[in-house]
């Protein structure tokens, strides 16, 4: 039995707050010594924040990195615990995404990330270079390269991140020469179903190299990006540790690394294929011998089965949620992350602003942004928190002669039922008087089409929102969602207008859904009177969005086709009758080539 | 948009039986025809049954799969659909396990299997040899080696069961070479967690390579491996198709092969991994390409998410199970099939009988045989049941003194809940004259053991169903579980006799628990009378096994961390306080001593 302690710790690290980045490291990197903690791995690039894109280009924004990695390793010297912990190090003209391993004072190396992700939201190859197998340059004095480290624990792995994602990463070779953990550190960004395929990827590893994974991801919010933290611990296949996300900490899980041994020996086929790789290869990875003692083991206990579980059969107990709706409370989390984060890290705001129509999209809005106030004071409660989220938090209720009296009534329940700070700032006396102005501007013959005179509506209230944050230091938040955005059903200098975009990513049946799933969970009256109103714009008489534009379920459907499926117009029209069997061919037809049209 | 509909074939092989393994096959493959099958995946060794063992280096063996594959191929040849159908193929002093590529009457190719599985209950790498990269073999004209396949609908590779288990499989090269539908033809027995380990598996190989995985397994019972059939398709990490599992027959999914290419394109690591395996590699594997037409595919319809899910969401349903009951269901319809497919491909028993004691383990023995009954009976309903099950199962009552009006009493009630033939047969005139033998034997100074009088009893029940079973052609059904048998808390020539040994792969606890699941399933009285008495063979006053030996889950406990972690003995006693951190420490090391001596 070969008892080791692994600690997954999730970081919320600002892009370029190195000194405050790294004592939020420090915390941690006490407090799982204290646990005794035999091995920590913190997420990538944690020391300067990420994603840091072009600023690492910076030569005093890498010396910064590399200057409060030493003190991280100064202060943690008197610990026994190994550190794993991402940062940027540059080695003559190269620029590495690397994971320094830190034990006793010293930073012992530096392993560089092989795989750069250049797709989505990242563009890692532009700014750093690849790690390779078996190089090994001279950081200053510290090895930077492919090697496997054997403390006397066990031998371990460390890499970063997207070197996971590849089946040709380092880790195949790197348990061919002996690891036994592989530490990934990772800033994974949350979207919908990423927990799923990383726990399931990670079990495949896992198993493929009859090895231990600990994976620790960045938490929090960096501008458009949400990490949604937590982390996995996973035996040759077995899962030890599930992190919990969305928050700064550490959790950690015993693992018996001679289980790992005797896993190795009865796999018949993972040995064969060693016995390929190393007739195939000239050289394996080197194994760097780590003197030293690391935390003491004598208190470890083996690794029991989850509550409930035992040896042979799993939990009796079903999931307390379904998928759906365990997903929609990501959603809510990862948006009042965003939210939150971007209040906290740019730090120049005093309060948080939108307009609230009493629409679905704005109610959501407030609805994350009242959670996000919730995430920004942690510590209070009770009547500090009613007054601090009445101070922080202000929805604008600014309507024209459209607004009805439903949603009225909805955007000052709502308030009401979420104790935020509420106004009513009508727009008929401006409405008239830009229709003139703009009357003017097109001169005598012209004439103001109809589309004009709704946006004019939503420009004034727009102004309006920028004058208020303006001089109250305000973060002004833009309330539009994703789908109808896509098809223009918006106002540029309107309702685009706001500091911080909440949901421009989420489809309008999510809005919906979530809403759904929110009054479920808090049972809010002003939700449901949103919900009982016809979802539309309100800029001219009884306007529904579902009928200006298509069912939001086609909508929706069209969006995922083109935008996520790329399929090309023809092809969307094509393939909706699967989608919606029921509805009538025709009909969907002409949808998609409204879409086709509008998008 | 580039639609392709792949099938999913589980077929009941049977070890030997080439013609009519091949006929089932060749019913599949023509209803797959019917429903516009492009491309229709058969299970690994489907031709010859698996595991044929040793009995593939007689050559007569090999030239009838070999013939029955031709004649597969000749009744097929109107057929447009692509088949892949499991075979083994002797090249020269070569055996490979293969998968053979079927089309418009020719076998194209075939594939051999690379990764030869030699663990657990494994032993491939004794009887077949191995494809290698790039092998290229003549088997009596027909190309045997490493290829992709490229038909006018998209390009295939395929491979074989294991090949898919191992990172350092085919797959990688053959998609940087192409391939967009990878086919793993399988024979995966049945075991705990199997299905989830497979999900994940195959969903990250699909993601990992950029391509669509077909993955059709074997079902049925041979001997002692029980296949659970079902299969998965999998595009680029999407779940397109979960097949029904223990059933043969098959399912068919949609993918559209452009969404592969496009996703390509996408994903920069996969890109930047293929560059350098190009230049990594003399030569890449190569394309056939493969004339003629395949199955129209005009009118194959866009692929929709599944029901109660929409692009954005998955279902607001939960499971309508917890994942311990689904497992329990598994474990019965899996000992089911395994009785009912011992009995069906024997081909020689009349019927079922067992000594029923009133007991758990001859209860569950018993409802595992009714279930196999219907299975043996699948045209069977109502009284026709009733009157085959009364014929076709036989429980037999054989109370000594100890016997109880307890289990007495539950054994007569489940009979009647089943509607099973029982017949009581006391032992009471043999018991004093087989202890008066046995005295007789050991002669005046001698004296019988305690367990010796104890063992009299279970050997002559032993002895009364073997004569029962000879003289009606009876399979005889032993009913020891894993956990008593494991501590030798068993009679040799007792209740360890019988043809057929149903539970023996059962730890005590699991039994416990099924029969717990089969009563709130089945509301049967006579579980709820067996679970109401205190578990012990009733062959002395008053006995419990618990008392005997120890509580049963830290009895399986023990089994699990020595015969499955494979601990040592002293660190058993050193790991049960995780486990159990409210049973009294000296307890658990005097329970962990005791079953190291019994074991």
């Amino acid at each position: 039995m070969r008892l080791v302690k692994i600690g997954i710790a999730n970081v919320n690290a600002t892009v370029g707050a190195v000194r405050s980045n790294t004592d939020r490291c420090l915390s941690l990197a006490r407090a799982m010594a204290r646990d005794d903690v035999t091995l920590a791995v913190f997420p990538e690039q944690v020391i300067g924040g990420y994603a840091a894109e072009d600023l690492v280009q910076w030569p005093a924004f890498v010396a910064s990195q590399q200057r409060e990695l030493r003190r991280f390793a100064e202060e943690t010297a008197q610990l026994r615990t190994v550190f794993i912990i991402g940062v940027t190090v540059g080695v003559g003209g190269d620029l590495f995404n690397a994971g320094a391993i830190v034990h006793a004072g010293r930073v012992l190396a530096f392993s560089p990330k092989e795989k750069l992700p250049t797709y989505n939201i990242f563009y890692e190859a532009r700014t750093f270079s690849r790690g390779m197998p078996l190089m090994e340059l001279d950081a200053d004095g510290v090895l930077c390269g492919d090697r496997v480290y054997a403390f006397d624990f066990g031998t371990i792995a460390v890499e970063v991140c997207e070197d996971i994602w590849s089946p040709d990463g380092p880790m195949r070779r790197r348990c061919y020469a002996g690891a036994e953990i592989v530490c990934n550190i990772s800033a994974s960004p949350f979207r919908a179903g990423v927990t799923g395929t990383r726990r399931e990827m990670i079990a495949t590893r896992a198993a493929d190299n009859q090895c231990t994974v600990a994976y620790a991801n960045l938490v929090g919010g960096n501008d458009g990006l949400v990490f949604d933290g937590g982390g996995f611990i996973n035996q040759n296949g077995r899962p030890m540790l599930e992190a919990p996300r969305f928050r700064e900490g550490f959790s950690a899980a015993v693992v018996d690394l001679d289980r790992t041994t005797r896993c190795r020996r009865e796999a018949s086929t993972w040995r064969s294929d060693l016995e390929e790789f190393r007739r195939a290869s000239a050289r394996m990875v080197q194994v760097l011998r780590i003197d030293g003692e690391t935390a003491d083991r004598a208190r470890l206990a083996y690794p029991a089965p989850p509550a409930g579980t035992t040896p042979f059969l799993p939990s009796a107990a079903l999931p307390a949620i379904s998928a759906r709706d365990e997903l929609l409370d990501d959603f809510y989390e990862a948006l009042a992350l965003g939210v939150a984060d971007y209040y906290r890290k740019i730090g120049a705001f005093k309060s948080i602003g939108l307009a609230l129509s009493g629409g679905r999209d704005s109610l959501l809005t407030l609805l994350v942004a009242w959670r996000a106030v919730q995430l920004i004071h942690p510590g209070l409660e009770g009547a500090a928190l009613r007054e601090r989220m009445r101070a922080s938090l202000h929805a604008f209720f600014m309507p024209s002669r459209y607004s009805s009296d439903a949603t009225h009534r909805a955007a000052a329940q709502i308030a009401d039922d979420l104790g935020v700070s509420f106004a009513v700032i009508p727009i008929e006396d401006a409405f008239p008087r830009e229709l003139e102005a703009a009357q003017a501007m097109v001169g005598e013959g012209g004439q103001l089409t109809e589309l004009t005179k709704q946006n004019v509506q939503a420009r004034i209230r727009g102004g309006r929102m920028w004058n208020w944050a303006n001089t109250s230091g305000a973060l002004f938040l833009q309330t539009g969602n994703m789908s109808e955005k896509a098809l223009g059903y918006t106002t540029v200098g309107g309702d685009l207008e706001g500091a911080f975009s909440v949901i421009a990513n989420l489809p309008k049946t999510v809005v919906i859904a979530l809403l759904e799933r929110l009054s479920q969970r808090f049972r809010f009256q002003g939700i449901q009177q949103t919900l009982a109103t016809t979802a539309g714009p309100e800029l001219a008489e009884n306007q529904s969005g579902e009928a200006e534009l298509m069912p939001f379920e086609v909508l929706d459907a069209c969006l995922h086709l083109y935008g996520a499926e790329k399929l090309a117009a023809d092809e969307v029209a094509a393939a909706l009758p699967s989608l919606f069997p029921d509805k009538d061919p025709a009909a969907l037809r002409a949808w998609a080539e409204k879409f086709a049209t509008l998008f």
